[in-house]
């Protein structure tokens, strides 16, 4: 190493679903970065503090209970999706069993039926980006494991209608499962539903290490009933406990550490100061894309797509600008916490500079 | 967190696979702990430092050619096991697919077999707790997609025939995976074959996580051909890259960054001590106990089993030893780098003390 590799700035970075970790997080992780959650025999405190990670997600999630018997912390969001297919699949009474999922779902929901040999049957949207109920209602039969939604959609941060589709998934006998591993740790603080306490669901993916401001690795995976995770056990030999649910064995005890140190200092009042100036960044800065032009999804969570052209977001990328594209190719923000309004004004200054020497500055020339 | 939970301390630790990071991989983790290699669009130095990790561990399994195509780094042991398994799975023709591995391999295989849904057969050992290689032989058929040779084994440290069970493999069709995930950092100090160089492996699992002196997260999945990555990868939208064959999607930096710190720190010099003085106290103590009328297996890997009874055991754990059992029962002590020889020399007289009031000193005794 000898330091000469710099590590990342987060100054440019507008492409992540990830941020600066809250100091209190990267405090609390490094003091457990030599400890392994998934030997709780061997390391105690860690174990401990698992549970209280996984107390602190139920009350987050409106759980109508709480208990470290609810979920575990995950390496991250796919494990969570993957566990929420697998124990859907393990339940479910056997045959040829398949996952329905809108259009929007992350693709780790690909990962899952690949590594997991289900079928995935994906629904389109409606035309505000969010699962499209009837295609919903169509898709799934008595072959249907699990239905998923999604709390905060990777391209639009869109809602779907979790109350609807999860009707949908228990009148067909299948399980219904929310993804809100991004927008989890905003959704408190809007007007939509989407917990726990707001339909029947039975599991959902929450990462403390995105919008929680936590350090990676911290995803998570709650359920409704212990017996979920008793339907991921396998039994373990050598470790002194007896079963462990996780996928991975070894796991990091910095990333339990930081979510709680993240949760206990910022819940509720630190998340909804940090989710409201989000939201108040991706509106100005829809706002800013709409004076110049250029057509803009509404951002109901802090992410902002907007059709720039391809040739202006490739020189945008070269002047060091780390930022991603939808599968449709629109450019797409994502406010996270390390996203200023002065990184907003020097993005937009830099985008203004290129178009206009592109000469394509105006809506009209494209 | 309020400062009232203290780290884990490994003082009294004889119970892990993992131990106490070196500090250059500590520094190196911490400065990396905001990155995801996941995301290598957006975290570009973090991507090179695991291409950099991935060309070492090259060296260290003794790979016929270098670079960053071949592996990459996982959560941990159990990923890695997992993909080995399915990328024999994906490679398959197709049908019921089977994987032949010795008794001794890690539970990770069992929890692989059944995410991924394919039959695990195990073997049998020889008297030297080592693949038994008739019953290997007898146990593939032509739906055998992969053989599993453990080399360095969690109960005994032992070290599977990996020519003789690679030749099995391939003769039948089937891949052959190696598990080095615990012996891969002293196995390059033994004088028995396990590399790539030693026999036509497709994969093999070894972490800097482990005997690598490195920080968790830090598997490591290294593949003969980089084809097998190609069976694993799935297509990814939002990236600014093309597909991701890792099973979690963000990921550590600071573990990919502690791994390289740690092998270009150690390798090989500073691993070679470390292999020879973890090795010494393993001899020393198995001699102590085979002083003191215990029954004892020989350490030829770092590890000691001997044949303590169960209330001397129990006692033991709760004068504060963190201790583990093998499968017969037997206490098992994984003489890790921060085990020391005081360590050893305090754990020997509370034993003493425990055996003595115990009255059960002596080995005629049990």
């Amino acid at each position: 190493m000898n330091g000469q590799h710099a590590p990342q700035s987060f100054d440019r970075v507008l492409s992540s679903m990830c941020t600066e970790p809250h100091p209190a997080a990267r405090t609390a992780a490094e003091r457990f970065l030599a400890t392994n959650p998934g030997d709780p025999a061997t390391y105690g405190t860690i174990a401990e503090l698992e549970s209280r990670a996984v107390e602190l997600l139920c009350t987050v999630v409106d759980h109508p209970r709480s208990g470290p018997d609810l979920g575990y912390l995950t390496s991250g969001g796919t494990e969570a999706n993957l566990q929420a297919v697998r124990a859907a699949r393990n339940l479910a009474a056997g045959g040829d069993v398949n996952v329905v999922a809108p259009e929007s779902a992350h693709f780790s929901f690909r990962k899952a039926a690949a590594i997991l040999d289900v079928e995935l049957r994906t629904v389109p949207l409606d035309r505000d980006h969010r699962a499209d109920i009837e295609a919903a209602s169509a898709a799934v039969d008595e072959n249907t494991a699990l239905v998923v939604g999604v709390a905060g959609s990777t391209e639009y941060g869109r809602v779907d209608p979790i109350p609807d589709l999860c009707a949908i998934a228990h009148e067909t006998g299948a399980r219904m499962h929310v993804d809100a591993a991004w927008g989890g740790f905003v959704l408190p603080f809007h007007d939509v539903p989407w917990t726990f306490a707001d339909a029947p669901i039975d599991t959902m993916t929450i990462d403390p290490h995105k919008l929680g401001r936590a350090v990676v690795p911290a995803g998570g995976l709650v359920v409704r009933d212990p017996a979920t995770l008793d339907a991921l056990a396998i039994e373990t030999p050598y470790l002194e406990t007896h079963a462990q649910a996780t996928v991975t064995g070894t796991r990091s005890g910095a990333g339990v550490a930081g979510a709680v140190a993240a949760m206990e200092e910022l819940w509720p009042d630190g998340y909804r100061e940090t989710a409201q100036r989000c939201q108040r960044n991706a509106e100005w800065l829809a706002a800013a894309f709409a004076d110049r032009g250029y057509t803009v999804v509404d951002p109901s969570l802090p992410i902002v797509a907007a059709s720039i052209p391809t040739p202006i977001f490739e020189e945008l990328r070269s002047a060091g600008w780390k930022i991603a594209r939808t599968d449709r190719g629109e450019l797409r923000i994502v406010c996270m916490p390390h996203v200023t309004r002065d990184t907003l004004r020097a993005f937009l200054s830099d985008l203004d500079r290129i178009a206009e020497s592109d000469g394509s500055r105006t809506a009209g020339s494209r």
